[in-house]
């Protein structure tokens, strides 16, 4: 880290990024920023009310960790235009898609160019900003938003689980976020639910996510279809990936293949989120992501419904549909850089 | 809770409770005592070395609880007998077979005659003994043993299985155990490997429990014995329960039936322990209990070994043979009341 080598903004930062958090640390709001694969969002909450006030968001760059580090700082900047400047905000708390451990070291991004080594990003943008900065990765940020002030506030645990792509999870045990030493804590998509079963892109077999994941189930319809099921889905998309509303409309027009497919996500998901659920004493789990969100409560009870739903699940915990959406990253790291 | 009711012992246990935590706790050795539904058993241990020192144990009384907690003080002052006075003594920790939260309420403990109602244990001990009393889950008790004073020493996060007439499991994340707000935190055995499988004493169905518990091989061997298999293991017990030595027997006469449940039993406990490692990021999963001291490395070995040990189990995590036997109980209960 390059520290106090000329220059007055260096300075500055080094300065700030010398006293010690608690120093830092004024009563101003929370800037909370998601750093995406496609793009960065930036939001302001205030930490008493965890209520959320205006937002900026930009591309994320293509060119190299400089460009998206620069990109951040330009639009947290967009985000405080005329409301506030930056000696007024108290901390800034940034999201990533990868794994970060407790102390804001990202090991890795691979949905993000260039970013293939681990880069402690809590210290980089803290000299940066000349602000106390708490990073974490941007599922459990997820998590942390849902847990305070979306569908799970007030449970004492939480566990959030996200359908997308692949699938991802983010823990919340006795109240407190949980990471793993290496920030890996809470990946259900990896769980086994059919030993055998179908490939992972991770080279394992039978995870939740093949079953679940919209790219699981991508390569699982090309697959059938091939071999003589219905084209419907193949028809609607060709050969671009087939995305949410794609299944919600297969799911609609009672497509025997897009019914079966829900249908293995709905007990793949019911057999890990069951399983899940029992080992932690969890009582609310938080669904959210691409398919969730189209397909709604109905795959829920579904999922509640399915004979694979089982040890202490179906006794001890309820399933929710999430509440924040697009910016549940956001303002999960904002809420985790107030609480710090 | 009778306080202050008459009596110089009374008085001064009450006393005793309304002091902070702080203000009862001295630099002594700490109590730590194991209530099993056969036999109640007490070391004394250093909190800052975590070595223990003498013991002392009695038969578990089946004559309801107040009997219990007598025997649990009798215990005590006999392990104490010429070491050091219980006023020396800086905290009791105490473990108990049932679920217990955060604040030493025991829910029930189905294997203790009478106690099927819930019971604020530290508080009624704490007043009996006049100090400050630390009630834990005996599996937890026995992880925390591990992870302290054991074969996970060092580790960040630990996973102990014990294999007895269940399955239990105790959860250290980040150095600190994690009990739930319903104290089942860790309850692997119920974790679902086989889907429709074999029926489980709790009402469910194909849980890790039915095929690597004890009790669950018991009711197998029945089954299958009657349907024409091998008669090895029932020719040892006849109507008795099958026990652990019983098993390594069947194992090394290489008896057909027993060399099957042993193979069924490795497979579930991989892919319970390969689901909840990678689910939680855990480094190390400790297995103790009848079987697993009976069989030893090559089981472990066996499971690692098994396609079922999935997710990121065999990256990250590895299994390790339990290190504290008998006492691990008592151990982990002194050990937490030293800590709390």
């Amino acid at each position: 880290m390059a520290k106090g080598d000329g220059g007055s903004k260096k300075k500055s930062q080094s300065k700030a990024s010398k006293k010690s958090k608690k120093d830092r640390r004024g009563d101003g709001p929370v800037v909370g920023v998601d750093v995406g694969g496609t793009k960065v969002l930036a939001r302001l909450i205030d930490p008493e009310t965890g209520e959320a006030d205006g937002w900026a968001k930009a591309s994320t760059p293509k060119t190299g960790l400089d460009d998206l580090f620069n990109t951040v700082e330009e639009v947290i900047d967009e985000l405080l235009d005329g409301r506030s400047s930056m000696k007024d905000v108290s901390a800034v708390g940034i999201g990533v898609p990868g794994p970060v451990d407790g102390d804001g070291l990202v090991f890795k991004c691979p949905n993000i160019n260039g970013w293939d080594q681990p880069i402690q990003l809590a210290e980089v943008m803290g000299d940066r900003l000349g602000v106390d900065v708490v990073v974490s990765n941007d599922v459990n940020c997820g998590a942390v938003a849902e847990h305070r002030v979306g569908a799970g506030k007030g449970a004492d645990s939480l566990l959030a689980v996200f359908v997308g792509t692949g699938v991802g999870g983010g823990l919340v045990l006795d109240g407190k976020l949980v990471v793993g030493a290496r920030g890996m804590v809470g990946e259900i998509g990896h769980m086994t639910v059919e030993p055998g079963g179908r490939p992972c892109g991770c080279g394992g077999t039978g995870h939740l996510e093949c079953y679940a994941g919209r790219a699981g189930i991508d390569r699982e319809v090309r697959r059938r279809t091939e071999a003589g099921a219905s084209p419907f889905l193949l028809d609607l998309v060709g050969s671009s990936p087939i995305k949410s509303r794609h299944i919600q409309a297969g799911v609609e027009a009672e497509d025997p293949l897009t019914v079966e497919l829900v249908d293995e996500a709905v007990h793949a998901l019911a057999q890990a989120i069951g399983n899940a659920a029992s080992l932690l004493d969890i009582p609310v789990v938080v669904l959210g992501g691409g398919i969730v969100d189209r397909l709604g409560q109905k795959f829920l009870d579904d999922i509640t419904g399915s004979p694979r739903f089982g040890g202490f699940g179906p006794d001890i915990t309820r399933l929710v549909l999430a509440e924040r959406l697009d910016d549940a990253g956001a303002i999960g790291a904002a809420l985790l850089a107030g609480e710090d």
